[in-house]
């Protein structure tokens, strides 16, 4: 559990960085992330990150071992399924924002996408799909797929070696234990928020 | 927090209405959404939707009843501010997929983009949003703006009349305590999967 707070960390990390400060208090961690400072001390000890009592933590030390740890250190590629509205829009996003994780493959089944640039990487055929992933060790995958295509896209992805996947097709899918799907279904998050819109 | 997993109830009973299915057991309803049968059973009759016993709940009603506590039996009209690769994105997918809320308004601050149609919208300059969001009376927003110029937004669209707020700003944001703001994080849910990928 402690793995999802540790992006938000870096984060805060990164910003100190920028603002060239050295030293950060568990306190000022905690009002720049939300989470309590108490937690947050838990968290690092957790990893091995002791801060100084009374006076914090090292800002460029903390930073590399949570760089470390979230396996940040090392550029990670990213095979992106399905290159409909969604995905060409993530893998725009991703060529923009992301410097650790880095979209280098690029699936669908639509044949008049395939072979064509988007951001910059040509769109390949999703029936070649599991021998390029395992050939080439991609470990991380983000499936942007229609519902109905979604379990079969990440039974391919887990047999062809993924460890991680981020789902954004609206609909659960299963995997094998020792693979980790993460999902993000926008059209839920939306109407969830729409009950306090009445 | 019932309110988060009704989404996931409504879609599968879109699903079953597909399928021409009339009647479905709480057991079912948990085998699609993941959720416990009991959980739902009890989710359910919160909001005073209760099955036969032996026998389950009547699709087309409990639909409606769920698709009117979401506030999804009308169109609700939404505010994009910022309008960059992730918005016009989100713009684009929006268009295809979303059938209860819809963007009806985007606003930039870029001069370049203000006036142009994004995903068939006509960007609007962002300095004329709190206007215009008061005027048209517009209760849902989505925020796509870079870190530095989240929370003003925010606070910008609390002013104007907005209860809820979708932000994809890698940034912690407050807002009133009468604004509910859910924050998707595409970066950190990345970085937090690459930890399984080390």
């Amino acid at each position: 559990m402690t793995i999802k707070r540790l992006p938000s960390y870096f984060r805060v990390l990164d910003e100190l960085t920028k603002e060239d400060v050295e030293i950060v208090s568990s306190t000022e961690m905690g009002r720049r992330t939300g989470f309590s400072s108490e937690q947050i001390r838990k968290d690092l000890a957790y990893f091995g990150a002791f801060g100084t009592r009374g006076v914090g933590y090292n800002v460029s030390v903390l930073r590399r071992r949570i760089r470390s740890i979230l396996g940040l250190d090392r550029t990670l590629p990213v095979a992106l399924v399905g290159a409909g509205n969604l995905g060409r829009a993530l893998a725009h996003y991703n060529r923009n924002q992301q410097q650790h994780m880095r979209i280098t493959h690029i699936f669908d089944i639509n044949e008049e996408i395939i072979d064509r640039p988007v951001a910059g990487i040509q769109v390949q055929d999703a029936r070649e799909m599991g021998r390029i992933v395992a050939d080439t060790g991609i470990k991380m995958a983000i499936v942007a797929v229609p519902r109905e295509a979604a379990q079969k896209t990440v039974d391919l992805l887990a047999q062809s070696g993924v460890k991680a996947v981020l789902n954004f097709a609206p609909v659960r899918v299963d995997a094998p234990e020792e693979v980790v799907v993460k999902s993000v279904d926008l059209t839920s998050e939306m109407q969830s928020l729409a009950y306090y819109c009445r």
